[in-house]
């Protein structure tokens, strides 16, 4: 049966009294759930990792990666996960009013409590509670998600336009639901089976995260093994977990920008907690010179600076970024999730490098894991764009196609901090020398890079035109030329 | 002379490569900005007060009052300034290019400084490098935001169209350039003079921050005393720091997003940071059994979900108010940043409830510090609707206006929290029984009152129609002189 068609243009907000935008309500979310996922990495980097040269760096770090770091690891997985699904709940949904406003804040308070339900689950891996905590809430979770569906399309004119037209609403709610009751049906009996073999719960709920790339896995296999089949109706664009699949790109942006600022804000609460001196000490230890005090914490002054100019501009290559591509993926999305969860990780970088005794090895070891975590934060980042280069003229703005006049520079810019950050890692290999201010002032120097990088791309060109075609004169047909040059060996490290 | 006309619609955008739009830079900074003014209320939340019962709860309250409170208190205060002063730069320049980015990212750098320098400052009053580190911060973020201004008016596509088509361009970068550098000027003469006699310089930072307030006093006061006067010219409309001056309305609430997202995330954290037991307690204390021993932090997970809730609905009468406020001002501005304020001090207040035994007279009043947050809290709301009211047909939606059909329920949605707190309030007075635990209940229940407060609405003008005007039978033109009924008494207190 076709439902009326109402149209709800934001011109014909004062039809529905009551409805309103959903703008603020999502950004208020991303905001929310992406500073959820990044604070899990305070307990890690809080963790005081013993200064003894007998047992090094490896082994407590060793003790850090199996428990804490996991569980940071997971909560922002899973967190992302929830993330995900918001973000495709409210692509159906995209007008709000009052009891949906009420139901999402439920919602949220419901998903800030995952973290705590996860730290159980990771101290008392034998218990069956964690489990039970963590199952009974992403079951609620569930069902206020259900209650949401409902609830928008016993009210069409909350719909995305696209369902409001469409002539199966029904299947739409019906499929919408089955995609979302999934989950805390799985919950369900996976804390059931918690009281019988509770190993087999985690191998549940690892089959719950994971199971839209399992089942998409699993049909790309069959469609390899007996031919292309499409079983999805051609009109269903919501929820098919496809890769493809277009992602809120605000949202995306949104919840990045998010994540930024919490590991940027993070850096500066640690000094001002740990690093305003007591007056009683300063009076008795340093005769009552403020300076002299201050002067301990010198390093510290100099990793935040070196940790925030880093973070800064890892937002600031995200954004020249995003700023061109048009069209958000899923798998992109993923990519995206990854870099972030590196991102999140560099509190813990900057609380490694200044800890440890200038010239230990403890010190070498502590910036050779700050080099890993920004190289793999990077290196995302390029990753995105490698994807998104793949099916460009969907994805991408014209400037940063093959040949587009910013190909080269965008390049460059994605490419600079997995350099920098390989190049530091070998330098610390090599040099014995190499202490923790020279990095944190090569990390402060990294800015000026990018303000010349432009120039350093244009001579990194003229100098391959020298290379590859000296005999051609013109500079303008030349410049064209080398991009295509530049764009062969590139082209063929995708394909 | 005038400049050439370029016009920089959305669709121009290719006409100058590299130019961006400022919208992902403005919303990061906010975010940058707002959690950077909230998370100075940690360091106050986590100072331990003493359970004694002799020296009672008000004196060590008194004691943080003095110094870690104040220290929060003047931390928002001016990061609300430079946060203001980023708005008023960003509403003169509307795009951006890579270089403008980089500049604006140092200046976020510096922001982020401040709140330490401010610790410093609070430690040792005494001492005059607190007030140098401060100055200097204020000084070179001066310089950054000439820098910016030089930039952006060398490059006149970057700017508000405004100012693009004006034909005295050079007298508006004068204006601006002289009012940005005012600060940092007078910030000059406060270093210089704290080596000769420090207490001149806190008077002198005093005078800086609430400058733009004096100056419009002393304004008004001289238009009453001798007259209207108009010193600048009626084309100048940015940088008058009249309270009538619009404030970009999406960056005051992102930067409310972004503090209300902190705030709840806040929580969180506390609970993960604290509650998670350590098995080998478990294993002793409570001979292996987990429910016993997270039994103990019951009244913490209370008192989570309910100043969660709190929160959240703190955040969603915001958000409904300003769904109707058409354009910002100044001063709305103003009393949201006193309204955001009392909301950081919320983990403060969730500290304060459950950390006393039950019963107690520290209890007791733990809870009327959270009723008084909370009722600041909801008076400022109020207070911006009040004030847009004044000027309703520039500032507010139709549907809200007076006699508008959402003026009352409005006006209950936001007048909600204050008498609850309030109500609460009292109640701890008389009611020696009153406990955290039913506090944090009423607080969780608080949101079924939103549900049902459109029914409130209706009874209530219903039973007002009856006591006042039992005669007039047609509800529903009574219903539209109930409107007016109510509206009497609530317009003889604003005028």
């Amino acid at each position: 049966l076709p439902q009326p068609v109402e149209s709800v243009g934001p011109s014909d907000r004062e039809a529905h009294s009551g409805t309103q935008s959903s703008h603020r309500l999502l950004a208020y979310s991303d905001a929310l759930i992406s500073i959820i996922a990044t604070v899990m990495i305070l307990p890690v980097a809080h963790t005081k990792v013993e200064d003894n040269e007998v047992q090094f760096l490896r082994q407590s770090v060793q003790l850090l990666l199996t428990t804490k770091i996991a569980v940071y690891l997971m909560t922002f997985l899973i967190v992302s996960v929830a993330w995900a699904a918001h973000i495709r709940l409210f692509q159906v949904i995209v007008r709000i009013d009052d009891c949906l406003a009420l139901l999402n804040l439920a919602c949220m308070m419901l998903i800030t409590f995952l973290p705590y339900t996860f730290s159980l689950m990771a101290t008392f891996t034998e218990n069956v509670l964690g489990i039970l905590l963590f199952c009974g809430c992403v079951m609620v979770i569930g069902v206020i998600q259900s209650l949401i569906v409902l609830y928008a399309f016993s009210r069409p004119f909350l719909l995305n336009e696209q369902i409001q037209i469409s002539e199966n609403q029904n299947y739409y709610k019906h499929h919408i639901l089955q995609v979302i009751m999934r989950v805390p049906i799985m919950c369900f009996f996976a804390s059931i089976f918690s009281f019988i073999f509770f190993q087999l719960s985690y191998v549940l709920l690892a089959i719950i995260i994971f199971l839209p790339y399992i089942s998409q896995c699993l049909k790309w296999c069959r469609s390899k093994a007996i031919g292309q089949v499409e079983d999805t109706p051609d009109s269903m664009l919501f929820y098919t977990y496809l890769p493809n699949e277009p992602l809120s790109k605000d949202r995306v942006e949104a919840f990045s920008d998010g994540v930024y600022a919490i590991v940027a804000t993070l850096l500066i609460l640690d000094i001002c907690e740990d690093n305003v001196p007591d007056p009683t000490v300063v009076q008795k230890q340093f005769g009552g010179s403020l300076i002299a005090a201050l002067q301990v914490y010198g390093p510290e002054y100099l990793a935040y600076f070196g940790s925030f100019a880093t973070v800064g501009l890892l937002w600031f290559v995200h954004h020249s970024l995003f700023l061109h591509v048009t069209k958000t993926t899923r798998f992109m999305g993923l990519l995206n999730t990854f870099s972030l969860a590196f991102v999140g990780g560099l509190p813990l970088a900057y609380q490694l490098t200044h800890e440890f005794p200038r010239n230990s090895r403890n010190e070498l070891e502590a910036i050779q894991i700050s080099c890993v975590i920004v190289f793999f934060a990077g290196i995302f980042q390029l990753a995105i764009w490698v994807v998104a280069l793949y099916n460009q003229q969907e994805t991408l703005h014209p400037y940063v196609r093959y040949g587009g006049r910013e190909h080269e520079f965008m390049l460059a810019k994605l490419a600079l901090y997995p350099c920098v950050a390989l190049g530091t890692f070998f330098l610390t290999c090599i040099l014995s020398k190499f202490s923790a201010p020279i990095f944190h002032l090569m990390e402060i120097t990294v800015p000026f890079a990018f303000l010349v990088l432009r120039i350093l791309v244009r001579i990194g060109l003229a100098l391959l035109r020298l290379i590859f075609c000296p005999d051609r004169p013109d500079p303008r047909t030349v410049v064209e030329e080398e991009g295509d040059e530049t764009r062969v060996p590139f082209n063929a490290l995708v394909t």
